[in-house]
């Protein structure tokens, strides 16, 4: 029995924008999707009922940070990630990969694999393709990633070249060491920002065969019209009859413009991180909650959301507390920005399936536009 | 029609445990009832929903925070301390006096009333018996409290008298300040470690009349035994009629000994405080989250416990949290602590209803002791 199948129910006519129904051991996720981060075992600031009352059915986890702390034979001990932190719906772990490169000086790359220190205790480790693979397995997430080098922007042709050959040979590993016929395991695209070496990319990945497709190295600091060209180009190329996934987008704005190129899974922390420094999202605007604008301000953060926080507390509250430093201004603004993110895949699922989607994304961008543009003029 | 009624409804016979009912504009509040604090409007990392949920009906507000911080105006435009923050019970504020004379250096008392600086901003200000009452009617809770000068520990006999007189003579002033019928005005008792002058004390504040009486000044450094000495002369002598406060108590073997006294009500940081510093409450031991004996500990902290956290979470899963320093640890600890706390008192009516009080009360504190004593011994 396959760990996954996807099934695309929908596509915008004449666009590339397409909904989808993904099944996993832990349910049934509707696409377009967005993952909340759960970095350590927990989306931060959020209880499992609270993710669950904001809409969320699928978190993604990071494989880094869960083998150093906890460890991974302990997660397997409780059987699970899933269970070891009390979440009962789908869970995808990325490989480890980019967060072992973001050590930087810490880390040492053959092709063998990767040395590194722990940014914990200093201990050192080593991450090949099949330890990767082995440590999701002990995880248990439902998708599992493989294992890639995320390559760093900017890189020249060459060292682009060098990168995206030593990923495929890592995916072809990585296909190989996998065990676990309930996990879907998933190939990663890379090449930089060259436009022929993601194609190549593609061409290799999608060769050795995957149960879903990403996009990596993106949204590392290239331009966002560099971004966007290469998911305008690859996503459609990207398998159609499988899962297709831009890996750390990003702002509301790039995930609906994403969408319009074909894909259907997001991560980011975005939602979260913003949250906890009191940027809270709205369509219309980016509110500072901290600004002194909504010291009496009697309305929610946005009176057309429907989560926890929006129908109970006022501006001028969450301002309180998170001035205050209050933890529950974090549990507060999480709620609602994961809310707006989980609302906002909602409202395009609805807009493609009513094939109403490039008026939602006209509509929604000019507004995002509108707002920005407001904040920079305000005093 | 008057802001609160209190009726006692059972008393432990041979005792002075006694079981009541308050009933404020608010809700009908069983006692001996905990209130967990609210300093800033908040109970520390748990929304009004969990509050709810860990069986809460009455907690505590800190005037002294709220004045500074959002301010009395602002929390009157917003319908009072209820509505600002989102909670449907009962409240009970504290005058701001025990914070204003806690900040030692930066105030200074006069019979007028006391001078002092903000712990935020350094500004000045300045609190009366009358600010005082003031701003708790702004602020808007069920119960509100006289202001008092909370004599410090030790005091000399004739330093607690002086005090004594002056707390004396502002719950007068208080009693002549209220203006609002819907709020209840509770006296406070103070004297220091001397009892013939707690006895003068109550006589005097009993003399002047209010709705509930509070003994003060106490678990401000004084050996336990004084403490209970204390309780123990004074709690019969407060009306029996009108509910029995004291304040900042304790711990749970000391609220379980002032039940046995005669005392109905209690509030104390310790519950919120502890579960943030990873310190979580059982009947039989303390509970030090972090430590390495828990790594691979797959039972909930205690097993007899409904709340949320030990219904879903390994002792594992919340040292992982702990050590990672995870909002989320403060979430699941603190509910955890509030409802064993606010359990703690649900058995304690039951006892006492039922006739048993003493029996739980023996059990209660020869588990908690040998808990200890085990403790004391661990590696």
């Amino acid at each position: 029995m396959p760990g996954l199948t996807f099934t695309a129910t929908g596509k915008q006519a004449g666009g590339e924008a397409r909904t989808g129904l993904l099944e996993t051991p832990h349910g049934i996720v509707p696409t377009p999707v967005f993952m909340p981060v759960g970095t350590q075992g927990t989306v931060k600031a959020l209880t499992p009922a609270m993710l669950q009352e904001a809409g969320a059915g699928l978190i993604l986890g990071n494989t880094y940070h869960l083998y150093l702390r906890p460890g991974r034979e302990l997660v397997k001990r409780f059987g699970g990630l899933h269970r070891f932190m009390n979440w009962n719906g789908s869970i995808l772990t990325d490989s480890g990969g980019f967060q072992v490169f973001s050590l930087g000086a810490l880390r040492k790359i053959t092709p063998d694999g990767v040395l590194f220190q722990s940014h914990i205790d200093g201990s050192k480790h080593f991450i090949s393709p099949e330890v990767a693979i082995g440590i999701q397995e002990d995880l248990g997430a439902d998708i599992i990633m493989a294992f890639d080098e995320c390559t760093p922007y900017p890189a020249t042709y060459d060292q682009a070249r060098i990168s995206l050959d030593m990923t495929v040979g890592w995916a072809k590993r990585c296909r190989t060491a996998r065990t676990r016929p309930d996990q879907a395991l998933f190939g990663i695209v890379q090449g930089g920002t060259h436009l022929d070496l993601r194609r190549e990319a593609l061409e290799q990945i999608t060769e050795i065969g995957f149960d879903g497709y990403a996009l990596g190295g993106l949204s590392v600091g290239e331009p966002k019209e560099t971004m966007m060209e290469i998911v305008h180009e690859m996503a459609p190329r990207l398998p159609v009859h499988h899962p297709r996934y831009v890996m750390g987008v990003g702002t509301p704005e790039d995930i609906v413009r994403c969408v319009d190129c074909g894909i259907d899974m997001f991560d980011c922390v975005m939602p979260t991180r913003c949250a906890r420094n009191g940027l809270l999202f709205t369509k219309e605007e980016k509110v500072v909650i901290k600004n002194a604008r909504y010291r009496d301000d009697p309305s929610p953060i946005d009176d057309t959301c429907d989560c926890y926080t929006c129908r109970n507390f006022s501006r001028a509250y969450l301002r309180h507390l998170f001035i205050s430093r209050e933890i529950l201004a974090m549990i507060l603004n999480t709620i609602h920005n994961v809310r707006f993110y989980l609302r906002l895949m909602e409202d395009i699922r609805i807009s493609i399936q009513k094939g109403e989607f490039d008026r939602f994304k006209k509509g929604f961008l000019k507004a995002a536009a509108e707002g920005d543009s407001a904040e920079d003029n305000a005093p």
